[in-house]
């Protein structure tokens, strides 16, 4: 600090701070605390992969009883801050909202049985369609593909359960560790696999139905947002019938955009328009300049 | 170890590791210390998305006070280990550059007000722009843009000021978290949008207007660098006016390349040229081969 | 909770949950002891850059032999527990894991030299192609190409010592923090140079030469993977001679798709062909449509 | 575990255990909060000594308003858990506990100025009495007497307020730090002086007067605490006029005993009488056996 | 560091530190281990007091079936490691000293609800015996005399099934803390009373019978330990029986030396002799000097 | 907070505080930081007992000799803050105080060896003089008094080199934990036990010859500290000869005191006289009174 600056030049600095500032929301979910869900979740999913230890001693009955018990605990506790949060209501996590987070809560503890059978179809998907992969360990400890599905299904189910910002903060999470985006909203079938990852973007009304692949660089986006807040619910990306495939740095676009069953979209495409059943789509090669240097 | 690796044996790998070191640097900023300073600037610019705990006692005024006494605190420190490094200078933090790294301190701390203003007009484009954002909550605490949008104009300020590497440091810490790649030394203006973000470049001498909004994968680039270092200082990137929209995966290269107002650029774009303001463009659909499968 | 959660409730769930579960593997390395030898490894390649303190009484020789021989030590622990669980061998590190195990890490500590002279040619390299890079320590400590290639480097020489699953997280952490996805198979050379660096995908049997450059979304990657794990061990990727420049977005792909020496391929091409040595490629620009708004 | 534990036996272990609880009461003050609240009064009273940093950008007031504001809130917490354990009330904090502690935080923070006044005569007759003493930054910084001292008065301005088991909390952490024991219903006056420490015990309804000196061992006990339970509230400790000087290892019993002003105990005494002031009560050396090994 | 503090004075500085090494143990127990060991046996003795919070979702049976999982893991890989130290055996537990230790581990799980009995007479005795405490849970809480007979009573069960060194680190862990040392080969009763604590001292083959009480600065020792180690496993230390009290600061020494039922043992006496069942022993006041100043 | 607790109340709260702070001393020694050199010296003091790990890697030169480098430099830094704190110099670790404090280190270093080889000895004394300690790992690992006499042998050898504060500060730490208030100045010889320990006092210029024994509670203190200040630098405490033995709760006060070599003073003692050597003194037991309750 120069010599000069005096308490009050300070006191000044804080007050043109302060007074920037309007009103704050009170309560918000914690961020920190949903990372922890998450990694509780994903422990419950596939215990022999998180685990930090491994003796005869562990029972896994008290285990998986011990966590899910404080998984519950955690989950509704942020839950009932983000219904408060959506309804701008002010105070503490009064008697209804804290009712039905407890429900919700409960709700979500009941889903993770699915959720490991459907994470499980995943894996297969990656073990078959990736022939750098050893096993399946390998892909359920390595594979960022992996985990941003297995973050965005446990998203999209308290999503379904209708709880606000958490879903996305958690697919948010995933997409800082992957590159790979997926909307909570969107709807995926069993059997997902994706492959790098790097720069994937699924939309919140995209609709992808099982056996589907997709590559690093795939848009499946809107149009247009040109409209904003207006278009807010309508469907603005596109529907992937079941075993469909996406090469890499495609951009398919468009709430009425339907690619249909078996469908193979190259590389480097734009779809802005449905593809038939059975079709194989490429773009012709892109003429080339060859230039001796 | 095997048996056999006798202590001489270790002795002469250490010393084989020590002898490839030449001389080294002797003071340099921490990075730790640098994100610690990220994440003090981005609580005084959203103080209720960040604090921990929010109660009646809670007296802004005194946290804000505190947080900026001792953000100032650690910034001139980094900004001195920083002027040191860049001049090559020997030695602690002495007289000269701890004068110059306070005043750098201190009138980075002037500029929090304004950063927070126009940090402010970036969550309304956000908002404008992408109809799956709920509310201004959401955008602040999940959006990458936002993150990466803030990380720079911090970075930019002290860039601006003259601190050397710690912008860079700041800028490729959003970077890794984010995907999207703004060096300090871009000047944008308000009111700029980046949606989902992942793979977006904007290079050093970029110049972006107001409202301005871009999406993944979009590099405003160099046509070359094969000149590498004889280049540095040159205009090397291009220049975006106001209101001007580029979609994904699109290239934009050139120190002379001036995309006009209000201009429209399509997806997976290829601009090497200026394009006058009030202009649509877009790459004619690659023809494509549909083929039953 | 609601309030008829019974007791029963719960333990069923929890059954529901243990009964999902098939057998899982006892012993598996441990992710946050891989990081950490990286970044051991790291620091003893670049010691000025990462050391927290610098005093006259440091004596760089202790300190860099008491950090090999506790990197030698952790390195030997996962080494073995990632042998047992290649074998699928079940119990703990038994004598011949141990021993087998000791001799990687030991094999390994005596490759640090030479990753340090082939790391700082990649850092020469970088100063080299970049302009906006002011000096080698910016390199090193901020550029994601160079973090990149450092984790490349250091899991590329586990990899050739047939240590399994280790080299995929490591350069899975590196993708993760970078968005560069380079296979720890891969092979290549020196004076490797990547910039800006989203987006990157090196495949499992790339060869690249030396001096050679890549950007942004740069694929190196299989013409098709449908064969899935039929096609384990083959040569699926391309190969790049001496002195290869690759631009941005551009996908080269096959096994059998060699770029010659010096070649440059240009942004957004589609290479799956082999390119003459000498030769430039690049894309015709591609048509484009001019309308006034 | 020997092989033959079966999942049965340690479900029964865990219902043994379990089956051996009754109900427990549902909140309690937590004991690390109030350890921490401990650490930021001693830090609002002695700045210099407990602040890890100290440079010029760090302006006092800001760091003590700040300091205040969030001790209150702590204090708040804790004295509110604490009101609703002592009155066995089930439930959250309510309205009208958080009113009432909300109260209490605020008084205590209004009596730091007096503490630090009260404390500061405390330090200077540890300087007078102490020859090993150099200086009062070593008293503050290193001395038992001093640290039980501070934490006994803080102690007993809650217990004043009307704070139950958070007071006694804290006394119990200094016992367990200096082996001092101060109830913190004890009345002492100023320019207390304890040397060395360990072994002291001074009870609940002892009365102090100013000026007054004690060494290690010496017990300010009852007679008899026979009848239990039913002596609560009676005054069964002594009470030491202005001046007194209490010699190591004497015990000094009785709530009708009272040492008058400026009387001076000898060592290994065993008062159960009042002295009169000006009175010096030594025992006399008790006969000694010499014998030549 | 002296300018002239060269290199090969370090060196030999070193060699000089490692030469005055003699061989060392190999494996030893953890002591930071060990008390994490101390803290979850104590929450299972007093849930509601440990347990960090409270809500209806957590269930006390998974709570404690994860917990008594856990800790007897934790408990088997120390124990394993104290036998063999005890024994001089060189290298890791192998599969005697495992199968040996998980019986040991099994068996003190066994032993909680019948500890946590014990303790809570422990508990009630205090209750009666302190006329200044207030309930049962500031006991629990904040007693050091419930805190170091709690660990005593955890030592002495697995000092009973014949584990070294690990209880007498858990008692002098507890001796740290409260300044009361209980050597966990002493056998003590049910319903023990201690109060303030600070000073007492319980020798190895003490005998205390149930209904005991005893103040700070208690010995319970040995006439002598001239012989050294060849008084190992002799009674050294006396025997109390039922219902004696003994007041502070007195010394009950020898290993012949019984107290006798319902004794009373006044403050500052040294006993070495047997006192009849039903005596009251007290020191005659000592002769004082009033002499007025 | 009380409704009506206004923004100004609280600000005059705040400046209540600060006014009350007079100037304070712009640099201290960092407590945490030095308890932190204590167990640096300790484990190069006990290098198998203090180490996590062991392993055939770890190879003991590398270890101790980084240990050391790390030791010193953080000594340095502690014993200049002490130097500039006790000559009540303002400013930073200028060059005058740096050298000094480099060449303490230094010195400090080469005692390492000694202060192992007189330490041994009392770790012999202890297996001599300890029936119940089962072996020397033991009594290393887990006994009070070899704690705080390894303490103050560290802290007497900062001391002798003239350091200011932070002996006192270390041999505080060792009274905390054990009781055992050992000041830096006295001067003890080899072979020094301590028995259980709690309470023990030993002053200022006490001098201790070799082969010496005492038990919990023994004062060797000052006759009267009634001159305060004035006796700073006198020798105030007692001189025990070679092979002296004094047993618990015994008081030997005054400068002129000298128990002769050989003597053994008994239990509850008050010896202020000189006793010749080879003497036993014991105190008559004190007349009992026996009454049948």
């Amino acid at each position: 600090m120069p010599q000069d600056t005096s308490h009050e030049n300070l006191e000044s600095l804080v007050l043109a701070v302060v007074n920037s500032y309007s009103e704050q929301p009170s309560f918000l979910p914690n961020k920190e605390e949903i990372i922890d869900i998450l990694e509780m979740v994903r422990k419950l999913l596939f215990p022999g992969y998180f685990k930090n230890e491994s003796t005869e001693l562990t029972d896994l009955y008290f285990y998986v009883g011990s966590m899910m018990m404080e998984l519950g605990d955690k989950l509704q506790k942020q839950v009932c801050r983000a219904l408060l949060h959506d309804t701008t209501l002010k105070g503490t996590c009064g008697a209804d909202a804290e009712s039905l987070s407890a429900q919700i809560a409960y709700a979500f503890l009941t889903k993770i049985p699915k959720l490991r059978e459907i994470l499980l179809t995943d894996v297969d998907a990656t073990l078959d369609g990736d022939p750098a992969a050893r096993n399946k360990h390998e892909i359920i400890f390595a594979y960022p593909g992996i985990f941003a599905i297995s973050v965005y299904r446990i998203a999209h189910e308290l999503h379904v359960l209708g709880v606000p910002l958490i879903p996305r903060i958690m697919t948010e999470h995933a997409h800082s560790i992957t590159g790979i985006d997926i909307h909570p909203g969107a709807a995926i079938g069993h059997h997902f696999f994706i492959d790098h990852g790097t720069g994937i973007v699924v939309g919140e009304t995209t609709e992808i139905g099982n056996y589907v692949k997709i590559y690093q660089g795939v848009t499946l986006g809107a149009l247009s947002t040109r409209g904003g807040q207006s278009l807010q619910g309508k469907k603005r990306h596109p529907t992937l019938e079941d075993e469909v495939t996406v090469y890499s740095s495609t951009s398919i676009l468009g709430g009425e955009t339907v690619i249909g069953r078996g469908a193979v979209i190259g590389a480097n495409a734009f779809i802005t328009r449905s593809v038939p059943p059975g079709t194989r789509v490429s773009i012709k090669t892109p003429d080339m300049d060859f230039k001796t240097l």
